[in-house]
């Protein structure tokens, strides 16, 4: 079949709006219609080249919602019609990670999704012959995709397409991090760096987790009315400040009781460490860091019981957990509505990347 | 009064054994008569004039054993005649980070413990007429010292004195760093790099707490015996492998569940995070890192699932937990006797130095 989709043919090029051919779904898989898929800072990390590992002529996109249209061979936990959520990570429930009940970081599929690949080593899309790399399994900017049964989790059918299709990286990060990497428990005090989409939905799982302080630092001052609608309670502007840690555990008597690093920078990786309160408190790793880079501390920080841990997709298990993220943003425990700034067409997708260098959007989403 | 104490009059001198002037205990104090001090690492390093914050002149040591001689006003907790254990990390049970239920740092006197001092500011030994600073609020190397009351454990009378006093550091925060830092569970993979005194000790609390496989990884070929006799179950020499992460890696499908760094050494800190399991393997840092050095990584390490934590006395809050592993020991579910390769008087304490510089001892004990 043909799809419309948006093309990296090379990094650092505006996506070409181009038709592809698309080979129907294998055994196991399964043919998504994307209706909506949000534009994210990592695709614009493998678009800008940043990435080691990406890959070119590519489908980018990784945080879509649409519709099954059509199942391969002994696919049995979804069907045409279903509401889906792709997911970068997946979750076979059958590999060592799965059953070791300890991480969401499935394995199942791991080597070929690295590579651009489908399970059986090969690619569904093509331009005039060529082959066209998958994205981190999902490919959402094409308007019709293919994916693992693993990778998709189901969700309810009244969940809007151009707002849910956030939760298939964002806001499961965000929240997922709060809930499943650190529990955060209530009365809590946590610190949030970096007020971007990541943050946000950070400080609404603090929320939601019953933090009693949830305090925001960024170096952007808009952000500060953007941190208090989802229940951000104070605002630090690192450039109102000295030494941002010690101010952080002076207002905090010690530090939080969780941090978190929403940035991708390697120096607030630090920060956020290090604002964690001496005895028990967590510092979250959650941006991604520019290839090459490290970071480092001093042992000490450790040794006097501050914990230093990551966490990849929240630590969701997608098809299990990402559901629930639904449900509870169709019951108002979380909001994404007003994190939804722009709305574009396939066509003006490379509008949607200038809005999230310029720091004017929070999320934009492209509708088919 | 008077006490025989082996004295650091200033770094990088031999300790010199003199008698000192002795104050009795104030008001929350205890007077202790210390019956054997083990000689730790710890000791060599503020002696060696390796951490910035050494205060000279002091009568170092922080691993004894004793007996209660006298107490001051308000002592309820022991009294004359009570065998205890003091303690470098005391237990007040009333700061916030006893009352945090989440750390074992007590906070109640740490300002004046680390000058050197008692909580009153001044300190009881004295030399001609000048103040000899205390060392880590313990000073055993001296026949008798103050403590206040919260930094003393009280434990069993029928515990040794030669070997109970390896409690009072060593045994606890190996042992400790595994049951209460890690809570390792019972057919884990545990990997432990260095074998010396709190390596072997993470290695019969990795055996207690249930583990499948224990693997030691040492330089020194002579410490495979000693890792076995304490329950390691495989030996890995780093000279006679390639890289020692990806071999870790690969003999254990994965990584560690649970990594102990047991050397101090910032390279290898980082070498036991990288060789934790992907997902969900925690790394824990024992060892004191010289000052000034830092310990790296890259941050996907954390992102993709691993734990970087550190421990200070093996999470243990010592009047609670210290008596406890006097009691483990005295049943027999761990060992203390082999490890206690050479007993000295006071005289020959600097031969202890030397002999656990050579790495002929596991642990020297000075008995008064």
């Amino acid at each position: 079949m043909k799809t419309r989709a948006a093309v990296a043919f090379e990094a650092k090029k505006p996506l070409e709006i181009v038709e592809l051919d698309l080979e129907g779904p294998k055994a196991g898989e399964v043919l998504v219609e994307i209706m909506a898929t949000g534009i994210c800072h990592t695709d614009a990390y493998t678009l800008d080249g940043l990435d080691s590992e990406g890959l070119f002529p590519s489908v980018l996109g990784h945080e879509g919602c649409g519709i099954v249209r059509e199942v391969g061979a002994g696919v049995t936990s979804v069907a045409p019609g279903d509401h889906v959520i792709p997911l970068y990570t997946p979750e076979c429930r059958q590999c060592k990670s799965c059953l070791s009940q300890k991480t969401n970081l499935c394995t199942a599929i791991r080597a070929t999704q690295g590579k651009g690949l489908m399970p059986d080593g090969t690619t569904r899309f093509s331009y005039k012959g060529q082959p066209i790399y998958h994205y981190m399994g999902c490919s959402t900017f094409s308007n019709f995709t293919v994916l693992p049964e693993i990778a998709v989790a189901k969700i309810r059918p009244d969940a809007p397409f151009d707002t849910s299709c956030y939760i298939g990286c964002g806001v499961t990060t965000g929240v997922g991090a709060v809930v499943n990497t650190a529990k955060v428990e209530p009365g809590a005090t946590v610190i949030v760096f970096g007020l971007g989409g990541i943050g946000l939905n950070v400080i609404q799982g603090a929320k939601l987790a019953g933090a009693h302080r949830i305090i925001g630092v960024d170096i952007n001052p808009d952000r500060e009315e953007w941190g208090r609608r989802f229940g951000m309670t104070e605002f630090v502007n690192p450039k109102d400040v000295g030494e941002i840690v010690p101010h952080l555990i002076a207002m905090t008597d010690g530090g939080g009781d969780y941090t978190f690093d929403c940035t991708g920078n390697t120096v607030v990786m630090r920060q956020a460490l290090e604002a964690a309160h001496r005895g028990w408190g967590e510092s979250i790793v959650i941006g991604v860091a520019e290839s090459g880079k490290e970071i480092s501390t001093r042992p000490f920080q450790l040794v006097t019981g501050r914990v230093w841990k990551g966490t990849a997709f929240g630590g969701a298990r997608g098809r299990t957990d990402v559901p629930k993220i639904v449900d509870w943003y169709m019951d108002g425990l979380i909001q994404i509505d007003p994190m939804i700034t722009h709305r574009l067409t396939l066509e003006e997708i490379n509008k949607g990347f200038d809005l999230m260098h310029a720091g004017e959007s929070i999320r934009s989403v492209v509708v088919f």
